[in-house]
């Protein structure tokens, strides 16, 4: 299945390994940018475009942690799991920095179905979801561990 | 070295494997909750309190992505790292939910350092952060994949 606007919720039953969701997309912009960093990660080279310019990064970037939280957005918005996107985990990593007037998007995809041994009504569902820009460039990688629940019965 | 306020800027020279650093509180309470999750993980158990109680949580809670990036904040200000907190990546498990009024900390602890093999001025710092609230439960714990810096000599 790939889809970027299913509407129907999705129980555990219901999905396999290689199912794919496509998000919509996602304007960023240097205000925005500045305003995340200063809250949660206030470094000069996410809030001050000019120091930026000395920085690692050569430029004004996002917090790497604003690109997470955008994703989640986009997956929340594309991936129709019942009961909501509840994470217990995940992993992630940056392959870019996401700049100014970036827009981002996401394909996430099954890559694992783990059903519970002690709670039959649930599973873990492994997904990664890779963050994209408009030149098709993988910004983020990541994998969230998902609790989904199967159709209940009777 | 355990700290909750050094001051010295921090390159890969000066650190050991078991340092530790100590964070300052950050209270979090309800408004900042739905705020956090409706820019960025609009669901019922992070946006409506009433909603919430039926739910998976049992209670509004915070967006798992809110918890890292009020941890990363924590970081900034308590881990002083030569040219600051660049993450190339991590991983992180939720082991609790984080609630209005919970006033949380970080404990972060250098776990592992690898010195770059093609870039000698540099090396990787894996860092385990553990967010915990005002009853040291475990909410979140988190290892990021840190880059820092040689001192530069000549």
């Amino acid at each position: 299945m790939t889809s970027s606007a299913v509407s129907q919720a999705l129980y555990l039953d219901d999905i396999a390994v290689g199912d794919e969701f496509v998000s919509g997309r996602y304007h960023i912009d240097a205000e925005q940018i500045m305003a995340f960093a200063s809250q949660f990660d206030p470094q000069p080279f996410h809030t001050d475009p000019e120091a930026a310019k000395q920085s690692f990064f050569q430029g004004l970037a996002a917090s790497g942690w604003h690109t997470m939280s955008i994703t989640m957005r986009l997956i929340v918005e594309s991936v129709p799991f019942a009961g909501g996107i509840v994470g217990a985990g995940g992993e992630l990593s940056w392959r870019r920095p996401t700049r100014p007037d970036d827009v981002l998007y996401v394909r996430s995809k099954v890559v694992e179905i783990i059903p519970s041994r002690s709670k039959p009504d649930r599973g873990i569902v492994m997904v990664q979801s890779l963050t994209l820009n408009q030149r098709d460039e993988v910004l983020q990688d990541s994998t969230a561990k998902l609790v989904l629940f199967r159709k209940q019965v009777g």
